[in-house]
């Protein structure tokens, strides 16, 4: 006899949800995506099914038709009516008694919530401030998969500090990026960022925002930054699918340039608005 | 209106099972435990709680009494009647929409499974084949979190090539551990393993493997090895709280010895069970 117990009931093992054996609660076996829409468009939906086919493909979760959750993403939003939505989505491996082996015939779980997206107007107009921590992520950052508990550490440990982001520093003493976001600098005319390597997601927003750099007449440079480096430039910027272009004018409190908003800051979100449009 | 898809059906928000938000999934934010029993009594039970104490505190999971898991693992035992049962255990932090930060009023989720646990004499008999994965777990494997897909990954490469376990070798080409087991070399009287650091589960089975190793003579160095000395050694071992000990016998296809499980491989399988009586 298999029993399964859940908060204090005990419960034979075939009368239980599969979803209590779904492989991305026991091993965070899935990976996810998440976009919005602005003015009721979606915003880059191709550039987030393509991220997403990657994802599954480096975890080798198959028979996941794209197009399927193309239809599905359009489905939910076309069904929600929401002008501003943020979607979350996700596909685990599936369900299954608990096993680090899988079963290919294994059919993967989907999951989707869409709700309002909150609006992040405040800290796009007045900055916020950040807080390093030590990047504990795994070493293939490059799959936006579920084990994001490093991630939720950071960021809690940040908003304990009063701030609005955890930047992440690897063990070289170089930041890799936002534990939700991607980092940049600006210094003079260049815009520096960590180079897309495995320790780094690559992040749609960022595409966008090294697109709205160039048009805005800056340089860029993927380099990785040190802690000093970053709080000796002019702006510093987080980016993401949910909070846009954001400001950063304190950092570690160390105040980055003159504490407000810089011209850039604000050159980008209003050249990033045209993309979104 | 929030709305909630699971597989293609749209389902509104308030009426999907809290279960579907678990932070487990989401994030991994969880931790977990597997113990045993051997001839119905469970072993180290005192050894686990305390492990588990250490891995919610780790990731600031409170309102748990360990007390009450001590009386739930107990009960779910009892109900089994299982001798030789296997018990995995997990907290989530507990179910909320989807956001990086949490609520301390939150409730945690706790999730039991009880089975038979499968019998593995013919590997300890014969021994088993391992091979390399670049280890790609987080920096935190201190704490037995529900963050697996690194170990899942490396698990499965094994597994294709017909190898029992994948042994993992960090950026500095040094061996940590394996994907589901600490691992020991064997060269004259010294048994060597990784020492336990932020990169290392600290293994309950690893410490009584350390004490039986003491207990037959062997002198206990811990040093992370590489793979070169790995290969080198007269005998190599995994130990997990299902396997117990296990002699390795090819690693990455190098032969180990003579091929066959060495004379400590049986010495400490022997000390070892007089822990388990």
């Amino acid at each position: 006899m298999q029993i399964v117990m859940i908060q204090d009931k005990i419960i034979p093992a075939e009368q239980v949800d599969p979803v209590h054996y779904d492989r991305g609660i026991f091993f965070g076996d899935g990976v996810y995506e998440v976009m919005r829409s602005y003015n009721g468009k979606l915003f880059a939906l191709e550039e987030h099914l393509e991220r997403f086919a990657n994802s599954l493909s480096a975890v080798a979760i198959s028979g996941i038709d794209i197009v399927q959750i193309r239809a599905r993403v359009l489905k939910a939003f076309e069904t929600a009516g929401i002008a501003n939505a943020k979607i979350y989505f996700h596909v685990t491996r599936g369900s299954a008694p608990r096993d680090r082996g899988w079963d290919d015939s294994l059919e993967p779980n989907f999951f989707l919530n869409l709700s309002e997206i909150t609006d992040n107007t405040a800290n796009r107009n007045n900055g916020i401030s950040v807080s390093t921590h030590p990047d504990w992520r795994w070493k293939r950052c490059d799959i936006k998969a579920l084990n994001l508990l490093a991630n939720v550490l950071a960021a809690n440990d940040a908003a304990r500090k009063g701030c609005g982001e955890a930047i992440l520093v690897d063990e070289a003493g170089l930041i890799t990026e936002g534990a939700g976001s991607a980092f940049f600098a600006i210094r003079g005319k260049i815009l520096q960022t960590a180079p897309l390597t495995a320790n780094i997601l690559p992040s749609i927003t960022r595409e966008f925002t090294l697109k709205a750099a160039r048009n805005v007449g800056l340089e860029v440079d993927e380099k990785s930054l040190t802690v000093e480096q970053a709080t000796g430039a002019d702006e510093l910027l987080i980016a993401s699918t949910t909070q846009d272009i954001v400001p950063v004018v304190k950092f570690d409190e160390k105040v980055i340039g003159d504490g407000e908003p810089g011209k850039y800051a604000r050159l980008l979100n209003r050249e990033f608005s045209t993309f979104t449009a």
